[in-house]
């Protein structure tokens, strides 16, 4: 009889979608950033759903401070609202922690984690609290878009342009749990109908690159220098290439996403406008379904992302 | 510096409640059932919003079938929301389970899961997996209620008469695994009108009647031969006496509520024709503000129901 470990979490959540299904009023169930959700009553806006975990020992360490551990947990679920391009409207937080953790760690936990939501205009109204052996969050979030707007991850088609914000391979250098989740720069490319497909890179990029071909059922050609890499920070992994956290890493928390292709100039310029934050053309969509070519450059190129329960490198720093 | 057993959970609430506030929208926060926003949009609803964990060693035991974790998992959720008078709409689960658990357990955790969704009207439309030490559900319920009309805590006057459906006391039984969660029940005290006052009996009716007098600013009168006992069924604790299982057990998910006195002969005739569920008036509201007299019987009668942080007894029969 095969364990979670020998079959691992895609497959699990491939079970589960085909298991649940889809209801009445789902606009996109299990397998995007969030679930999508029409809105009885309201026939102008979908609600996007989503949840996220935050594990001591396996999203963070005991020595992680308590504030970050609260920001990420939130954090978390901001970027895949970010994803949808939806606005962040309300979160729960539900809480586990051993009966002999300090209340000033906890309280410690709640600032940060209150600090991002406000930030970024998302009110926590609940939740709930247990004990438990091992420190965790979960945090449950709910966001705001136009009717039928949501930003999938299925959008994109053969000859768009592949972007990404931001620098990658950090995650492991600290910045998963310091991150700003990219809710503004989501909403914008929502807005202005820019991306044609989106998601967060919360698993790595070449892990997350994967998802987004599978569900727009193309492939991709990346060009490996044009990848932005953040040479600055020290890297917990001092052995490992640039680019090689770059692709594996996860946990940058930047977007992914594509654009139609005649639209490149006017994009850039309007981005350029709008953003300090760096962004860069990483490749093209491709009518190769389900292949990813990384060229130009050194790299195994395989689908090395982080997976849970497969025993990939636990995300601690 | 003091840690959370010595505090309680209680007292943790508090401390959040104080510290996250209330947002703009935000009907009813942190210390109901669940938490009420207006749906911006939709000036003809307001959304609950409620999140409960389900773990293993805490809220069953290792022993327990992985079809009833599901089950409870969800029917905790569909509690509260009954406990607002509120129809069911959509859920998010996220699972922590050890790497080494057999698929078919986790498959046959999410169709108990998806079992007690169905017959309510709950889509569960997504959520998360990641690895743990320890097996968890966390789901997260989203359901809806006319404008206004959500069932709090807070509205039972003093004379208003107490009502509890069921049997009381037989969580440790086994029920809390199994439990029919009151969601019709809910719905229709909310739609009549009927309920002032509205909590779920998951800590034993002790702790939440003092919830209730609490968040209502009243005491109450409770008659303890009234108090209805499941006598038929093993108890795990045969030393106890049911009438102290039926105070502090918790976990019966029974609805208690409160009723204008003038209308207690058209409730009950009204209920006797809808639903064959028990119902009982167990006594009244006063005006001696906190304080809440046990007559009739012989009890302890304190507010002894389960509380978590606190070393109360660990819920995993």
């Amino acid at each position: 009889m095969s364990n979670l470990w020998q079959t691992g979490e895609r497959h699990l959540i491939n079970t589960l979608r085909d298991m649940l299904g889809t209801g009445q009023g789902v606009v996109a169930g299990i397998g995007d950033d969030c679930a999508v959700v029409a809105c009885q009553g309201d026939a102008g806006h979908d609600w996007v759903l989503t949840s996220d975990p935050v594990i001591e020992g396996v999203h963070f360490t005991a020595a992680a401070q308590a504030k970050d551990v609260g920001h990420k947990a939130v954090a978390r679920v901001l970027s895949d609202m970010a994803a949808m391009g939806a606005e962040p409207s309300w979160a729960l937080i539900n809480l586990v922690a051993p009966g002999d953790t300090p209340v000033k760690r906890v309280e410690a936990i709640y600032r940060g984690a209150a600090g991002v939501a406000q930030q970024h205009g998302l009110t926590i109204v609940g939740g709930d609290t247990a004990e438990g052996q091992v420190l965790q969050l979960h945090v449950f979030g709910i966001g705001r878009v136009p009717k039928g707007k949501a930003v999938l991850r299925s959008g994109a088609q053969s000859g768009d342009i592949v972007y990404v914000t931001g620098t990658l391979g950090q995650g492991a250098g600290g910045r998963h749990l310091t991150f700003d989740p990219r809710v503004q720069e989501g909403c914008w490319l929502r807005q202005r109908g820019w991306a044609s497909a989106l998601i967060d890179v919360s698993d790595g990029l070449s892990s997350d690159l994967c998802r987004l071909t599978e569900m727009s059922n193309t492939g991709a050609e990346i060009q490996i220098p044009s990848i932005p890499l953040e040479h600055a920070h020290p890297s917990e992994q001092p052995g490992q290439p640039a680019i090689d956290r770059a692709l594996s890493d996860g946990e940058d928390y930047e977007l992914l996403f594509t654009v139609a292709a005649r639209k490149k100039k006017r994009f850039e310029a309007a981005w350029q406008r709008k953003f300090a934050l760096r962004l860069s053309a990483v490749g093209v969509m491709t009518d190769q379904v389900g292949i990813i070519d990384y060229v130009g450059g050194d790299t195994a190129g395989a689908d090395h992302g982080y997976e849970h329960f497969t025993g990939g490198a636990t995300k601690t720093g």
